[in-house]
């Protein structure tokens, strides 16, 4: 179906502190692979890239956004066992993250779920669900089409 | 190297008027895959999904953030020529869009971009490059490990 869809599997976050910020990442254990002004996780599926918040801004013809005081968006991290889920928990915090919603069984969906900040209040949901979940079911379709 | 990181391929945007927002990307052709209280976009490599702004924050224990001043992160969208760069930067205005930063030859790669945000300021870099650009190359890499 999304055949012609553009690509859609980068998100770069402004980051105030980047070394800290990059750091943070590191100690969850995830891949640093372009470590420049601009750096570059990559995970299964998807690319997270941090990049200086006056350097995005400035690229992007805009202002910074400086609001740190909640939730704007969430990024989904999708694992393949409910375990998992409770395992990134305990790193994030071991890491210096925020977990702002421990690991329970989600309420309505079946499946384990929880939500956790970076330091720079940048919001992620842990979940695992089975494979009919209608989220899960969407990211493995889409992460199909990308020939 | 990331066939053990977990998947992370959806972003979910909080959303203040969730009707509206749908429709801005309706009008961008992108596919609407899930039409209920969550509104699921799928692209390649990607989801897009919306959910109402004090529902994420609810779900996530979290206050919502409603600072809508200026660039937060940017969602690259990677097209597979220039032509398509500026071709929906066009698309992005007739459906209410504004497009900061016109399209225009890459100052610090090669390749071409522009930047818009959507009607409630979430900002996205559409982006051609050729394929030894190192974020190309990194989407890519990202997409094809998601056995």
């Amino acid at each position: 179906m999304a055949r012609n869809a553009p690509l859609l599997n980068v998100i770069t976050l402004d980051a105030e502190d980047i070394d800290s910020l990059k750091e943070f990442y590191v100690a969850l254990g995830w891949p640093l692979t372009v470590d420049e002004e601009l750096k570059v996780f990559e995970l299964r599926g998807g690319v997270l890239a941090l990049y200086p918040v006056e350097r995005l801004a400035r690229d992007g013809h805009a202002a910074p956004e400086r609001g740190r005081n909640g939730i704007r968006f969430a990024l989904e991290v999708l694992v393949g066992e409910p375990s998992e889920v409770d395992e990134l928990a305990q790193c994030v915090e071991r890491a210096g993250g925020r977990v702002t919603k421990p690991p329970v069984d989600a309420d309505f969906f079946e499946g384990r779920s929880c939500y956790f900040c970076d330091p720079e209040q940048n919001y992620f949901e842990v979940a695992w669900a089975p494979p009919d979940n209608l989220i899960f079911a969407a990211a493995r379709r889409a992460a199909s089409q990308t020939g």
